[in-house]
């Protein structure tokens, strides 16, 4: 079995790493506190004897050798990344969770058939550079690499330089290599499991998403001397399509999702009519109809807005993400853990994209959720107890074993 | 005469502190690059035997003694802070304005009766601390200091600590003192005078305004998986004030200004719900009347639109500035000089608030209003004519040392 104060000391341990004052995590991507979080985890890698190895994207692979050469690898991981006001689990729980697994295997000497690969992934979230699962997506080959690189963020630093600032960017190649499976072990983000009151979501796959850049371009000016008839509001214009979204979202009812999250006003002074609106736009949903649907309609729907505002709307789709499914028998491995250790589990679809539907377009992957209080995620009061950490590693821990030996 | 080369030479070399890539000025208040522009212009003034003294809000005055002991000073003056992306005359022709009828005085060996101060006043734009007219508000009582003091800008940094970093926090009280009248030259920062070529508006006031700090709360939650019943969007919710504030400015017709200029989204992460919304409001118009009226309507209309959001609403009204009618005898001074030298000029109430509007309610006062190209302000493309600046700087010359030699 593994052990859960182990797991919970290394969890809170990992969560010193941009602590905010309420409680949270500030560790964005390839800046200097995820590279603490990264030396940290390299660090406790090491000291198992695992050897780790970085890629050019900067997901980074601690392996653990198996007895038979021959044996593809078992991956599990997660990312050490967080949202600029996160949680403490959000991806952490799985990469340390990971090393639990490790932990326990040296502890039991416990020698496994196929090796086991534990990856911190990059840039799950997001938020830096403005596409989620990025490491992941790189190394699945979606993205193409030079196209990574040459990703800014809001304040013009290119990907390529950030990953050399922080000493992450590897010499392995960011590509996908041959591999038996991936486990992911996350917490769900949502409330099902908790209303229900399950230990274990047994994630079958996750939804679709597409997500949008928006910039929309008026005219400063000054907000005493110009006229209604002379405006060129681009704050104006961007609130029509904030309401859009919403009312896409809504008119699919309680699967639909539509957001506008971010949000940047130019030149942003009390008495200037804004000029400039850059700006975030995203739907999800489970099927990959609605997705495709949206990504027809909204554009021109959001452009007919514009009529009478004097602005422009440019929109950039960043990416479309189909709908998921994960591997069946990899599934079914989780189930049979879970079931096993006698933990009150159902099966769950994912609302959040996760590096395993990217990885998933290679390796047979299926994914463990846990509860979280009251579904919060992306908040810095993203909560989960002690035993709920321990029953999901504990299923990571059986299905990647059961894998490994099969 | 007026040297108009070399007001435009110093206008030029004034727009080198803090210019910008796109050809105008970013200069905000009490930062470094005002205390450059403070310093160049405390020398220029003292090269030309001019006493300076700050008061304690860092209002700067440069005086000039007159024959008669016992006359009040004529003040003139503007301001030199910016914009955030602001252009090189709102404010800094006023100014370097002044500066010229100094050295002209001087050229032409000419002694007035009454003495004559040129002032640059503190913080007009109110961009960063979120008071306009914030200098000459404390001087004429309108701000009690200590309120003054507090003020913060975005960073958090006040007003007080701001004064000090730079230097110029005076030893004089910044309170108003006995003076014979206040003239202001300022460019138009709309587009009335262009229309009707004119060279020369004679400012007979200012329309009201009114200033909102206005927080939406909500909560930060997962786009992902964050059904829309769940949901408490506070950038949904502030959408729809921003419409409600263009809607409340139309009802009033080409007369009605309504703005939403200034808003910041937490935590501003592309897949997250958000949580928080800060944002500024603010109304003009040239009737008093519709300016209380909206006062006493904005808030509870804004309030109702919160119905159904989940989130909530606190407005904080910041200031209200009535409508300001001039001096009589002042603007009729400006009205006579415009005329003697020939310029075409009209009558013209001015759109924007002006440091003349609190000075007007202590010290007789008006302004003299010189065109900008297609009206525009408050955006770094502002640009005059050199002949304009030099016609406006004359009527400004002509009125003071009428004035004066009353
Ligand atoms: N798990 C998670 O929060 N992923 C971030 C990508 C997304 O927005 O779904
Ligand atoms: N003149 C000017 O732009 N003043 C700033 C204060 C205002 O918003 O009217």
């Amino acid at each position: 079995r593994i052990d859960g104060k182990r797991l919970w000391d290394s969890l809170m341990a990992m969560a010193q790493f941009g602590a905010t004052p309420k409680g949270g995590v500030r560790r964005l991507t390839l800046t200097d506190i995820d590279r603490q979080g990264r030396d940290q985890f390299r660090a406790w890698c090491e000291a198992l004897g695992l050897t780790v190895r970085v890629d050019a994207i900067g997901n980074m692979f601690a392996r653990r050798e198996g007895r038979d050469p021959a044996r593809l690898p078992v991956l599990m991981g997660s990312h050490l990344d967080s949202q600029p006001s996160g949680g403490k689990f959000d991806g952490a729980l799985g990469v340390i969770a990971g090393l639990e697994v490790m932990r326990s295997l040296n502890d039991l000497n416990i020698v496994t058939e196929a090796p086991i690969e534990l990856v911190n992934w990059t840039d799950e979230e997001g938020s830096r550079f403005g596409r989620s699962l990025m490491g992941s997506g790189t190394w699945a080959g979606i993205y193409p690499i030079e196209m990574t690189y040459g990703l800014q963020d809001p304040e013009g630093v290119r990907v390529e330089d950030a990953l050399d600032a922080i000493g992450y960017r590897g010499e392995h190649p960011a590509a996908p290599f041959p591999a038996d499976a991936y486990f992911e072990l996350h917490i769900e983000q949502g409330p099902i499991l908790e209303q229900e009151s399950k230990q274990i979501g047994i994630v079958t796959g996750a939804q679709a998403m597409i997500w949008y850049d928006a910039r929309i371009v008026g005219q400063d000016a000054h907000a005493g001397t110009t006229p209604p008839s002379a405006r060129k509001d681009a704050l104006v214009a961007a609130a029509r399509v904030i309401g859009l979204v919403d009312r896409l979202m809504r008119d699919r009812g309680e699967d639909g999702r539509g957001t506008v999250g971010y949000m940047q006003v130019l030149p942003n002074s009390r008495n200037v009519v804004p000029g400039e609106v850059k700006f975030s736009v995203e739907f999800r949903h489970p099927a990959d109809a609605q997705i495709h649907g949206l990504g027809d309609s909204f554009p021109a729907e959001a452009q007919a807005l514009m009529a009478g505002t004097g602005c422009t709307l440019e929109l950039t789709e960043l990416f479309r993400l189909p709908a998921q499914p994960f591997d069946a028998s990899c599934v079914d491995l989780v189930r049979q853990a879970a079931s096993r250790l006698g933990f009150p589990a159902r099966e769950i679809v994912s609302g959040a994209g996760h590096d395993a539907c990217y990885v998933a377009r290679h390796v047979p992957t299926a994914m463990i959720f846990t509860p979280c209080k009251d579904g919060l995620s992306h908040n810095e009061e993203e909560s989960i107890e002690p035993h709920e950490a321990e029953s999901g590693c504990q299923v990571l821990f059986e299905a990647v074993v059961a894998r490994a030996n099969r």
